[in-house]
């Protein structure tokens, strides 16, 4: 009964991996589906006009969009540091999965309403409160990995990856429900928010100590 | 002609393995069709109380989310006792992917007629025979392979897979009749009874004899 | 410049079987989008009668699952003889996908039009012109391969490649221009034609000469 | 802290390379959902006639599907000359995406109004000006990496790579403002252009000097 237990938990990580790709690579294209085309026997004015008047629809894509790339960056760095994944961490990974697959949902939401008298706050108090449920979820796991050094990869420093996941799942939650908060006020502020978030976290990412970035080929690129 | 069998028939299953993987993230990810967004233009009251009569669309996305995720997780497991795939468990895994598929119109199903008078019990019985039908499906793979020991990976006792495989099975079936059985009183309940034993999946999984919980790095945690 | 030209061909050979997987995994899925529920506010009579009319869209769905199956199975089998791949074995690739991925759209043209008085014979001439245009594409990449001997994986014997396609591509050819030919006479007797080939294909594979039947572990089973 | 540097760098572009193999596999399979089957109860004429009516469905979505077929071939042929990733190139490529997802949106919309009177030179001025943005995209992702010899694979010339960027992205930038131009004065024509810039591209790939025509195993065929 000698099973190759090694190889096993690898392929095991790759292929959570490849359904999480999977999974995020969908939810990222789906939300395409949220431009609509008018009908052209419904066309009021020009096309053009038509067009302009969806622009909540094409900010909520834009905004969503990098949202989705860059919890799909976030979540790869994440998996590199874990060598090895049990039960609750896959639970822990498809309940994130459930909030990220909800956003192309809560995105026609909110491009359906950001205009609307009533209805926009409504609508963008869901946005924002998806994303918070994303966000915890995200803490949740990583939190969960951190605390176990059985599961991360070899050569990652168990202190350096505590250390990170409070900074990062604090700004990230903080910044969430402000989110929540300036819904309250105004949806199109609300949208520009999260847009400046995820400008954000592009250039601000999950660090775990020096070895991801010794591992950079060129850091003043960065 | 001497053809590399070996490595042959392992890439067969990877391709198995990702094929299935990608029909199940998309199953999966399409769930999120079956919430609609409110016209804006027939909207009743405020768009907070349309959203919170969208309860059964929530609570059966959430529902077979859970469900589809468990799929992936007990279909990784079986795989993972798989070293070689020949044609009759391609097909009878083709058959189990094509009753996962179907899971996103029955899902539409449910939430659409859930608190109708009539039609609820019969959208419910249709759920439930679909998982019904998946939970076959599954039992026949998995019988299949059981029972073909030259299919099974290097390290896998043929006699813990086919004892597993009449608990499992047996298991699985039960639950499913019963939950046909739940659907004729009460489609809310049934809808209930969907959601429990996702949660009871969530923390009893296949087992195949102690080589899998010897290889898990911590199992108290488990 | 030493390039490490044989990965560089073994990665490109994997990543079109990934792209073609993932397409064909997303083409099966999105048939469901083909199932509709009946609308609840136009339901006439019980939610049961309604599905019950529904019929050819379960038809629909099943045989066309089965024949996107079958070619993934196919697919899978010819890449298996591929070794290396050049450009126009790519778009002849391309040329395959582009007709495999209508076929979600011919199969609700046939469900929706197959009871219709008119239009009937008009969409199964269509969904079977879509699967002999299939066959011709799939036909056209096999020749092109058995063709190139530089292009085939090492071990595989031309000659056998040779033979086999043309027993395999006159088969697929002959029996959709078959089908298109019912389809004059009858739609409902078309689907069944379509069905039975399917069922056909489940037992009759490419072959290509003895080393895969060597490579098979226990072939009496097959 | 001897993190295997090497593997996980190779990795990071492996993974990239499949959430954008997943991307790509989804938009270009989602083009199916613009062909729509015309309402049964709707019907004018014949079925025939109907879907004859089509045809601007059928040439957008010929002339798309080409073309991210294309964007995936090219993409692949950089991504075999990049050996490692950073986070500028990782969100060019996510910018990338982001304009190749929106290509399902901008067929539909062509296809809807090419016909139509007023609107036909706005949907192709929209169509043709997420091509030229795609194009773009392509670019600036193509030039950073070029720019960067740390990142290219091993053996690649990078004095090679910068002469094609500048040969292939002047190119598709000239091609793709000339649809632009084209499509002010007529839409039918603009999409005959995209389609025979598409086949163009079909025999005109990304050239890196000498290593790769020297590894492809028949030259004469290409």
């Amino acid at each position: 009964m000698d099973r190759p237990t090694y190889n096993d938990q690898v392929s095991d990580t790759k292929r959570t991996e490849a359904f999480s790709d999977g999974v995020l690579a969908i939810a990222i294209t789906l939300l395409v589906l949220d431009l609509s085309v008018p009908a052209r026997n419904e066309l009021r004015g020009s096309l053009a006009h038509a067009l302009a008047r969806e622009w909540p629809a094409y900010g909520s894509y834009v905004t969503s969009f990098l949202i989705i790339g860059i919890i799909w960056v976030n979540h790869h760095t994440v998996f590199q540091l874990i060598g090895r994944i049990d039960r609750i961490a896959l639970f822990l990974n498809l309940l994130l999965l459930m909030t990220v697959v909800t956003i192309p949902y809560t995105t026609h939401l909110l491009a359906t309403y950001l205009t609307a008298g009533s209805g926009a706050r409504t609508a963008a108090i869901v946005y924002s409160a998806v994303m918070l449920a994303m966000s915890c979820a995200f803490a949740g796991l990583y939190a969960y990995i951190a605390h176990r050094p059985a599961l991360l990869a070899e050569g990652v420093d168990p202190v350096a990856v505590r250390a990170s996941i409070v900074r990062f799942s604090a700004v990230g939650l903080a910044l969430y429900v402000a989110t929540v908060v300036v819904a309250i006020f105004s949806a199109p502020l609300c949208l520009l928010a999260h847009f400046a978030i995820a400008l954000y976290y592009c250039f601000s990412q999950i660090r775990t100590g020096p070895s991801i970035a010794d591992a950079t080929p060129n850091p003043p690129d960065l």
